[in-house]
């Protein structure tokens, strides 16, 4: 059997075999996405999936618009109005899941060849997905406050690309934020450039003290032209259940129009069922209460695990304690490794640290160029407090 | 903005600008492809979604497997098993609707450039799908039987096509039936050929009198070697309800491992809630009685159809009487039209229609070439028996 060209563009991912390992009895693991199921408001949407197959089942159970299920597209209007963006419900799509925006954004834009930025590191399953496009993937360095805007400035003079992709808020894998500062320059660079800009913003919602800097959707109403340049990726998966696969993509309006068309071939349209779920929970007034808890619950899980990594693995590590989101990124120094020639290597690591039954992901996987091998990745979100403490002792041990 | 190249292979489709039509107040539409939600099992579908949420709320709110929801993949698994095909839950995945098994098929099969082959005329969603890989559909004529074997045999000698794509049963838009021995006959012609056959099965469970025959999967183990060249995508859409988005997708095992990844970076995974939904619904035997009730709706809707069909315009229209599905097929014959000259017109046709307020639609885009103009697609599924019959005499009139 022949299978199509661009399937040679990808790779069974190092990840994908190392989450193989995680069914060993006893294993605490900082290696997946998810967040913590003992958080999920199961009240609140069993009550709302009840209500919605009383009052509106013809609908519900029916085909439905490919744009999505308008009282859903009504309430995420309403949703991003509260984050400080204007977007009328015309203006979104409901996706399946924000995974869904990021193939639309591909099977839409990317032609074999085109170049495309995003940062090094990324989330590796867009890497992925744009590359089943055909996209040329360049990296740009980051820093705790997000993309190097210089550096960005320079790749697009000097590539051209189709779309800069971005993480802005508590990136995956990285944890940064991009500064306020940052976000207005390249929302002026975008317009002055003609270039189009993705803001992915999965983790907005999980900050811990003090909101993050208003997203690039919600500022770019205060740079003209800026609108035609974005796109935004939003999702309930990190604040209400990612189960529902409910995610929306808002965008210039010929773009959603032909991501709309592409949908249509992709899944027909989302579950309306799930789309009600959500539309009906987010008028029910629960969703703060909901999140408040999350955002204490996390704040607490990251604040553990900073302070068990430095006592535990000590000069060992660096890292930057994220503000928000659902992960730690972190290097080898090489201190204490006694592997000074082929410098610290975070997937030897990895392996170790199963045989002490702890796991995380090495960093390297999430670069779409020249891989950091010393780098690796914690999720703090599903783990209680005794099992970090726990954890980061057998990653004390294993190194 | 610069959008990807593959969109120049599709337009926005006459249909989807007829259905804008289709909000006009009194209009009797036969025009979509929706089942009746009058015959929605809603309240088997609440159980079972209640049910889902009360014990397995972790799981179901969760994040899943690419696969499917293990639960579910071991339903399908029985609910194939019932129909005669043996079909182990690992050699099933789950998708968004069997739209999605269709845009896998895509992604996963079809390089710029391929050949695919197609009944003419074929599903509209199908062509469009397979023409954003970049596939070079070929059209294989069709009879009241089903595709033209012997031509099927010759097309796939001359073009040596990426694979060859079917709805051997009750199909959309042509409501035809690929015999048995058809049946036999491809299943022998792909293994000798190396062909991948898509055998596309929405419409198997919706037959009137008797049921049809076994699917090509189920026949295949009587064929040796022929499950390595078989796809079978199958749905829930017109079983138990489109608006929960499950269907599924069997192909060989290096195919549907490919599938699987691609549809990891599609939509990360199909709803578990749904999933879990229909699961749990299959488990409570309720099917029967409900598909009971759709087949005898349908059958009668379909006589009706075909009595006023003949009645309102006699020799002016030619059609075959299917047996189970949604759809009649039907021709303009010329006769009484006074349009001798350019042949009968059915998108014409449609505009008188529309304006004595009854709509269908017309054939054409439903070939991938040579179109037959004179051909038009009616739903009976929709619409109650005093529809019909008032749907039937406006058509009249508009001839």
């Amino acid at each position: 059997m022949q299978f199509a060209d661009r399937l040679n563009a990808i790779e069974t991912s190092a990840i994908r075999e190392l989450f193989k390992l995680l069914g060993k009895p006893g294993i605490i693991s900082f290696a997946g996405g998810f967040p913590d199921p003992a958080l999920f408001d199961v009240e609140g949407i069993a009550e709302s999936t009840a209500a919605v197959l009383r009052t509106q089942s013809s609908a519900v159970l029916q085909y439905g618009a490919t744009e999505g299920y308008g009282p859903l597209r009504e309430a995420l209007s309403q949703f991003m109005a509260a984050k400080g963006a204007t977007v009328p419900p015309e203006g979104l799509i409901v996706t399946t899941g924000s995974q869904q925006a990021l193939d639309l954004v591909g099977k839409t834009l990317i032609s074999p060849g085109d170049k495309v930025i995003v940062e090094s590191p990324t989330f590796l399953a867009t890497i992925q997905c744009f590359r089943l496009y055909g996209a040329h993937l360049i990296g740009a360095p980051i820093d705790a406050d997000g993309v190097d805007v210089d550096r960005l400035e320079q790749l697009i003079a000097e590539h051209r690309p189709k779309l800069v992709y971005l993480i802005p808020t508590f990136g995956n894998p990285s944890g940064a934020t991009l500064s306020l500062a940052r976000r207005k320059r390249i929302l002026e660079l975008a317009v002055r450039t003609g270039t189009i800009v993705v803001e992915d913003d999965p983790y907005g919602e999980l900050y811990f003290d003090q909101a993050p800097p208003p997203s690039m959707l919600a500022l770019s109403d205060s740079v003209p032209g800026n609108r035609d340049w974005l796109v935004h990726c939003g999702s309930l998966s990190k604040v209400l259940s990612p189960g529902l696969r409910v995610g929306w993509m808002i965008a210039p309006a010929p773009l959603l129009a032909r991501a709309t068309m592409c949908k249509q071939f992709s899944d027909a349209h989302t579950s309306n069922l799930t789309q009600a779920t959500a539309a009906h929970y987010l008028g029910l007034n629960r969703l703060d209460a909901a999140l408040a808890n999350v955002r204490r619950t996390y704040a607490e899980r990251a604040g553990v695990m900073a302070q068990c990594l430095r006592q535990e693995l000590g000069d060992a590590v660096s890292f930057n304690a994220p503000q928000g989101g659902m992960f730690f990124w972190a290097r080898l120094t090489g201190e204490g490794s006694g592997n000074a020639v082929a410098g610290p290597d975070a997937a030897a690591f990895a392996k170790r640290a199963i045989d002490k039954l702890v796991a995380f992901v090495p960093g390297a996987p999430f670069y779409c160029e020249q891989p950091d091998h010393a780098t690796f990745r914690l999720s703090f979100a599903t783990s209680d407090l005794a099992k970090i403490r726990e954890g980061m002792q057998r990653l004390g041990q294993a190194l």
